[in-house]
């Protein structure tokens, strides 16, 4: 979540946001999957049930493979750090094709897990002004987690990235996907967390609008600060 | 939490108090409508939804936005560094102007991300001795905790609030708001935070009584301590 | 939870005994009136709406109240520091008056939020081998929890014992009481957290034979290890 | 859960693992008996009261029990610290040996609780390749976990297993057993948690399977840098 160390080689930079995105959507879906089997109607029991994993494994995620390649998992994320000139054109690629990559692998896995068809795109509709918005305030207030922790408390990043999305799961309308390789690899499941392929690019934009308008705020409210 | 450090600019800490409570207000409202709208009337399932992201969110807010502001986003709270010469008269009057306007602009922001009427206003009677005796209890809580904790462990100020608060969600019998900024903004939305606009004065006195009771309290169990 | 410390009078230990327990109670009671109420007959969705209250509020206490006092609130847990000859017969005996007044004050306090009868005694049936021995378990994990925790990692004694209570409600058939004082207190309120006055007496003499087995074992387990 | 400590002796090495072990399936069999007694037929509220225990009190285990023995509680585990020799042959043996009769009397313990009939065998069937293929991603997530947190912050290792078992439960179809000495002391509850008998060795075989990949994975990973 800080900027990429220097010990590791790129490969294993590339491996980390590869399989954290992965184990990432692995939740998301899988839990969702299970949560809704489960929950026997009642929509807010499933998103309970698929709101603490997904806070849980961020924290996780975020702990073991943030010393590696810094743990962005989201292009919005990575696009930040190209912004803030602490990852060059060439690596802001790689990192968004092999978080999209291991999004949909993730997917995958969770419908393996599951014995259901692998292969699906999700029919779920989610789109119009006000999931845009949902979408573009719950981008803007994970980056702005992001990049306003880092300068408090580096080492509760990760808490506070696990936290924040336990919370937007809840009060943003469109339950805060907030990150583009997640869109995207969610389109490929038709289960509980889906999101039709259709609606992905709505949701992207708004996502991107999000995080440069928390970096813009970032950027005033800490001028004059030694650079991170 | 702490005292106002000294680096950040005035304008920044007003709008650190700013943004802090208006994305605690859209949590606190947003995550309600979620909640309500997908519990399918058991209540109790309802208040855990709203629950855990306001718990969450107030752990997050603290954590980064404590080192510029202190991170009150409350009144009460602003109060008490003022009756303890951490704040000026004016600085106490623009924090409180910050917080109030900013939960407003949070609870609006939750009725845009869940595509309901912008401007409204609460009709949810919360009135009468019990409901008053718990917010003062709720707000007691509050401020020892804060008070409390920062001499026993400042880095653990912003844990503590926010898990005090998702007691308080349970134990008191007006599920805690504790915070006048946050009572006068949940009177800008009928929905399952709310609280009507004629009822709003009785739950600030009391927030306010309970908070100086705690500020007297610990005034006398850290008697003879180090000042913080 | 460390051996008493030094600077701060005996009267404000007791004090912070008294607060804490107080606190304690109110949010064991409350959170159990207001779970019960909302939870439209499920017997599992009050039960995890007295949990979380019930674990956040123990961190809270004891992170904040653990420098004054040791913040035992619990008889069981001063008596285990009194065998270990760092409580006098004298202060032990204080230290439980002001656990158990304070913990009857906390639950008349929770009986005034939510505007029942102040004065009640339970008629809760919890009786029998099973939950004996279940209550018996469920003070010796605790006692382990504090003793093993201190020597671990002593800063992370409040946020163990609020985890193993958040475990020990659903492991335990008796819902982990684990506390003499919280035992009689509980005995006045005919709400879901109440047992009836009658079944008092075999919860604290099982309680009180798991806090000796705990310590005995970390006597053993600890032997040769610089005293904490 | 790092390398074995060197101040203790073997013995209270060995304690540690079959009190932990012990107190883990109490709690794990003894939370699924109550949850689903609880929760009228809802198996995602069940599956709640049987996660959150779960996950707290592997936080509480492997933060007071880790400086004796490492904290393994799991063949899996103490496997894979023997490949990467920091366990003997011998050592291991009796690690697995402490591990799966401490599961045994802690299942025994849960049903004496409970006042069930203390030796009962599992009928529920848990087979079938998608079951297998999530027990071994459980465990790959388990021990990929366990080795990357060792090395990004030794000290967030028992949060981060905590959290990931939270996860576990509900992202993988199997729940997340990932332990053998687990899945073998399951097969002695008919209970909510239970695994029959016959189905135990094609979990512990994904298990294993699971454990020596991500092994291997981190053996990559970790190529290069300085030995833990």
């Amino acid at each position: 979540m800080s900027n990429v160390p220097a010990p590791y080689s790129f490969s294993r930079q590339l491996a980390a946001e590869f399989i954290g995105t992965a184990l990432l959507l692995a939740t998301v879906v899988g839990s969702g999957i299970m949560a809704e089997m489960l929950a026997g109607g009642n929509i807010a029991i499933a998103l309970l049930g698929n709101t603490l994993p997904t806070g849980a494994i961020l924290v996780v995620l975020i702990t073991m493979l943030g010393p590696i390649s810094g743990a962005h998992f989201n292009p919005a994320v990575s696009l930040v750090f190209f912004l803030k000139k602490q990852l060059s054109t060439d690596r802001l690629s790689l990192f968004i094709a092999a978080q999209i990559t291991g999004g949909i692998i993730g997917v995958w896995a969770a419908h393996l897990m599951f014995d259901i068809d692998v292969f699906q795109f999700s029919q779920k509709v989610r789109t119009g002004g006000a999931q845009w918005f949902a979408e573009g305030m719950a981008t803007f207030g994970l980056v702005f987690t992001i990049l306003a922790t880092i300068r408090a408390n580096k080492d509760a990043v990760a808490m506070a990235v696990g936290l924040y999305i336990t919370a937007a799961y809840w009060f943003t309308a469109s339950t805060s996907f907030a990150n583009p390789a997640v869109t995207i690899a969610r389109s490929f499941s038709n289960t509980f967390a889906g999101i039709q392929p259709t609606d992905v690019i709505g949701f992207i934009v708004s996502q991107i609008a999000g995080a440069i308008i928390a970096w813009a705020l970032c950027h005033w409210l800490f001028a004059n600060k030694e650079e991170v």
